[in-house]
């Protein structure tokens, strides 16, 4: 059996308009190349996410901080019930082959410092970005909008799905 | 849109073949009635149901201990990859509307104690049997075959899934 | 620096005055012999032994679910607030060179099984029995009496921290 | 009973000769006002300020994210054997009641994320920092030396003991 590809979309629980659009294009765009979306699987970003792939028929997994898979938004067909609260957000990052990061606050954060500590590769929409010792950090890739973001995480869940550890 | 039914199957990572025999049978018999079927994702038991409901076009998801992907077994098409050890048996109790439980060891048990302790039903097939204070725990529901543990199972999960907190 | 020995305590968050008495027996017991007492920080079982551990000056720490500190018992002098659930029961187990367990409902049963699965030695006073195929699986280790199920504990306990992987 | 505080120090796994000089420095800082220390476990930074706050007589908590107490450093006192890999970071970060964050990589910066999601005050001692849409977040407290950090945590720490949540 031949296992599809995964990448993890992350960021807050609550988003603009303006956010919408970002999320639910990046939905829409892994759910067009056949990509299953994963993602914490409440509302805002995630729900967008979630949203978008399912317009096109992709499939959603939402691996869930509390103890119902009702928290779930209704466009999560997988819902995981992990009852670990915010600790789920490792499981989140490390469950992507790539992870994209849209906007997001302290949780959104730690997902993606699991993804790199991981070697994930993460790439930004208007997200974190980091320095250490007055020198910026590198690590995360930058994306100009949905349809580039989707194509850089692919390119490079790819890579890693064919030569590397993930 | 209209989620479907998630069924736990839980077992030893070894199996002898008439154990193999069980667990395919229920695999397939959750494919056949269109229930996602979630387990720990690796050889054994899980695979042995992973394999069964593959053959009858379902979905499988495994929730992985360890940090890699690349430790499901190839019946698994949604690896969740959570580098939690064994405490990942949670998640996979939890994430069940009903669980099946076939054969087993300690790991199997952990995860039999965290479904019952998270009001989830939990069928037995020729697994363990528990007692305190010299009186028998009824909580596990003996069946006799895969077609009664799956059938037990979902006529469970969809009262919990309707009126229950799961 | 000689690190001392560690033996977990589990069981409900509900007990009897007759089942606190056991309790605080082995909380003091553990004390005295200058063990530390892990444990999972809430009420019941857990508040007893503390407070029979704190009652000769022992240490002791709780493993907590939630997110606050406030949750433990006023005998907790080391709060661990993993903000995971029950699934920090893994824990509870792991952090123990053996484990005594006094009673309990599922949530200790499933902490009984993460250490069996580790390989660390349980110690049973009134609490589950199990069996498989018909057969009682042994790997419980009964005791009549606070004394008796420290005694056991600490020899076992020793024994894995001189040759074993604990 | 009285609990005393509890501040966490996280940091890499490795660190400079200048690097262990300052997180000595923040475990003797601590020890010296009755602190308890909780960290990581590991080499590093960790075993730098654990042994800093041993030669002052202080308690050390090691939270480790493998499945052996033998992991943790010679200077913590008390293991939690969590076997669950780097989602202890969210653990290492929850269980103190303010976090002192000294140089690091991305468990480090999970380790921050984790807190400030959490609402539990950051002191950075030559770490990471963090924007947003082109804006400096001044959420992490810069700190000028250990015992400016330890002051700032101390401080912190009792205000949240008192008013706050943790």
């Amino acid at each position: 059996m031949k296992r599809g590809l995964f990448i993890s979309v992350i960021g807050g629980s609550d988003c603009s308009a303006e956010g919408a659009r970002l999320d639910g294009g990046v939905g829409r765009e892994l759910a067009k190349r056949g990509v299953t979306l994963i993602c914490g699987g409440l509302q805002g970003v995630m729900e967008a996410a979630c949203r978008g792939a399912a317009s096109q028929g992709g499939v959603t997994v939402g691996i869930l901080p509390g103890d119902s898979r009702k928290d779930a938004n209704p466009y999560v067909q997988i819902p995981i019930v992990t009852g670990m609260g915010y600790a789920r957000n490792a499981i989140v990052a490390k469950s992507g082959q790539a992870v994209i990061a849209i906007g997001g606050s302290y949780g959104t954060l730690s997902e993606i410092a699991h993804a790199l500590q991981n070697d994930i590769p993460v790439i930004g929409l208007g997200t974190w970005s980091l320095s250490r010792g007055g020198k910026q950090d590198k690590s995360i890739i930058l994306a100009q909008n949905p349809v580039d973001a989707v194509e850089k995480a692919l390119a490079l869940a790819q890579k890693g799905g064919k030569d590397g550890r993930h």
